[in-house]
C-alpha cells in the first residue's frame, strides 16, 4: 500500500480524482474527505470518491498520512495554519494550485521545521468543468505534474508524492518555484485571461445573441477555457500577480504589433508575425503527437 | 442535376470539398480546376475532385454554369476582370471569402450589368489545415453559409447557390454586407489575431521550446487557429481592415481592464468580469449543444 491514510481539503475535480485513481489503483487504504459544503461530501461519498468526511479540517488532517490540499489558491493559504497544527509526525503535505511562489511564501510563514514535509505540487490537467461529480480516475493520464520541491523539502516527501503521482499516469517533473510561475504565467494564464477577455467583449456587445449565433468551431475551441471557475481563476490572477501583469503586458506589445501592421498597410510585416507563429505552432502539434504516440 | 458545369478558381480546401461534395451527392455533370499550381489541379485530379483542369482562367470560366472562386481575398480582387470578361450568357458566380465588404466593391466596380449575377459568399466551415489533400465532402454538413446579396443580385442566382450549399448539407443565411463583416470581424477574424498574437508572443521568449513543453490541453484549443494559413489571413485583415482595427481596439479596451483590476487588486470586478464571461460563454455552449442535438 501506497498511503494508509489519505486526507482530501477540498474534494473537488482535481482531489477527486486523484482520490478515484488512487482507489481503482488499491494504492490508499482510507480517503477522508473535508469541505466547506457538507453535499459536496455526501455526494463525495455516494460517487465511491472518498470513505469518510469531517466538516473540520483539524479532524480530517489528524489522522492522515498524505494531506493533499485542492481547495482554491487564497483559501488554501487561509487554511495552512489550522492544517499544520494538526498534522501527525511524520505525515506529508502537498497541494495542487496554479501558482506555487504564494503557496510556498505561505507554507514556509507557517509550517517552521514543519516545511520540509510540504511538497508543492501542480498538476497540468483539469477541464473547465469543476467539481467532484466531474472528476474520473483517468485525468491524470499522460499529463505533467510539476513539483516545486525546496532546498528544504525532505527527499523522502518529495519521493512520496512522486511516486503518487506517477501511480496515477502522471510525469512528474521537477521545476524551481519561479521559474514554475513564470512558464504557466504565460501558457495557462495568460490564455485564461484572453478567452476570459474576448466573450466578455462580444457578450457586451448589442447583438451579441446574434453575433455568438455566427460562431464557427474555431470560436468554441477558443473561448472554452472562459467557463472555467471565476472563483479559482480570481484566485490564481492575485496568487500569480506578477508574473502575469508581465505577460500581458509582452501580449499586449505583440497584438499592438499586428494593430499597427493592418494600420500602416505594412503587408510584409503582418505576414512574417503570421508566418512565424504558424510555424511555432506546428512545431508545438508535432511535438503534441510524438508525446501522444510516445504513450500509446 | 442542379449544375451542369462547375468551374472552381482556386482548388483549396474549401472549393475542392465543395466539389466533392456535389460529385458525391451527383450534381454535378463536370467540374473544371483552376489554379495558379497544376501541380494542385494534377493531385486534385487524382483525388477526384475535378474532371479536367485549366491554367488559363479565361478557358477554365468559360464554359461554366456556375463559377466559384476560392481563392485568397487579395487574390480575388486581381482575377475579378478576367473572370468577368468571360463568363457565358446566365452563368452565376459566387466567392468563399471571409470578408464581403471588399469583395463586394471590386465585383460592383468590374461586373457592370452582369453584377447582379455575382452571389458574395462565406461558409462558415473549415479547418486550420488548407490545401486540396485536405479537402473532403462532409465539411459543409451542419454548418452555416451566409449569402451577402445585394439589391442588384438576381433573384434566381441567388436561389442557385442557396440550393448548391443546402444540397451540401449546409444551413444558408442571408445577412447584409457590412453586418456580415462586423460579426465575422468579432468572432472569427479577432481571434485569430489573438492567437497569433499569443504563439508569437511565446515563441518569441528565451525558453519557448521548454514553455511549448508545459503547455496544457487548453492552450492546444487555444492556439490551434494559429496554424491558419498566413497567407489567407493576411488578406483578411487587410479585406476587413475598418471592422478588425474597431474589434481589436474594444478587445484591447476589456484586457485593459482585466489587467487594471489585477494591478489594483480589484478582488470584485476581477471576479465579476469573468463571471459575466463565464455565464455567456456557457449560454454559448449550450446553444450549440442544441444545434448539435437537433442535427442528429
Amino acid at each position: 500500500m501506497l498511503i494508509n491514510h489519505l486526507s482530501i481539503i477540498g474534494v473537488g475535480l482535481i482531489g477527486g480524482s486523484l482520490a478515484r485513481a488512487l482507489r481503482k489503483a488499491k494504492l490508499v487504504n482510507r480517503v477522508t474527505g473535508c469541505n466547506r459544503n457538507e453535499e459536496t461530501l455526501k455526494k463525495a461519498i455516494e460517487l465511491g470518491v472518498i470513505d469518510d468526511y469531517s466538516l473540520n479540517i483539524r479532524d480530517a488532517v489528524a489522522g492522515a498520512d498524505v494531506i493533499v490540499i485542492g481547495t482554491p489558491l487564497a483559501t488554501t493559504e487561509k487554511l495552512l495554519p489550522q492544517i499544520v497544527e494538526s498534522l501527525k509526525p511524520g505525515a506529508v503535505l502537498t497541494d495542487v494550485g496554479s501558482a506555487k511562489g504564494s503557496v510556498v511564501n505561505a507554507a514556509r510563514k507557517v509550517m517552521g521545521d514543519q516545511f520540509a514535509r510540504f511538497v508543492p505540487g501542480h498538476p497540468i490537467a483539469g477541464t473547465e468543468k469543476s467539481g467532484v461529480e466531474a472528476s474520473f480516475a483517468e485525468l491524470f493520464i499522460d499529463h505533467r505534474v510539476i513539483l516545486t520541491p525546496l532546498e528544504e523539502t525532505d527527499d523522502k516527501a518529495h519521493k512520496l508524492i512522486t511516486g503518487m503521482w506517477q501511480a496515477v499516469g502522471a510525469e512528474v517533473i521537477d521545476l524551481d518555484v519561479k521559474h514554475h510561475d513564470d512558464v504557466l504565467a504565460a501558457t495557462s494564464h495568460l490564455p485564461h485571461m484572453l478567452a476570459y477577455a474576448l466573450v466578455d467583449c462580444l457578450a457586451g456587445l448589442q447583438e451579441s445573441d446574434e453575433i455568438f449565433k455566427y460562431a464557427a468551431g474555431g470560436f468554441a475551441d477558443f473561448t472554452r477555457i472562459a467557463s472555467s471557475s471565476p472563483e479559482m481563476w480570481h484566485d490564481i490572477c492575485f496568487s500569480n500577480r506578477d508574473a502575469l501583469l508581465k505577460s500581458l503586458e509582452l501580449f499586449s506589445e505583440h497584438i499592438n504589433q499586428i494593430k499597427d501592421a493592418i494600420e500602416k498597410s505594412d503587408s510584409e510585416r503582418l505576414l512574417e508575425i503570421f508566418k512565424r507563429a504558424k510555424q511555432a505552432r506546428d512545431k508545438f502539434a508535432k511535438s503534441r503527437n510524438q508525446l501522444d504516440n510516445n504513450t500509446e
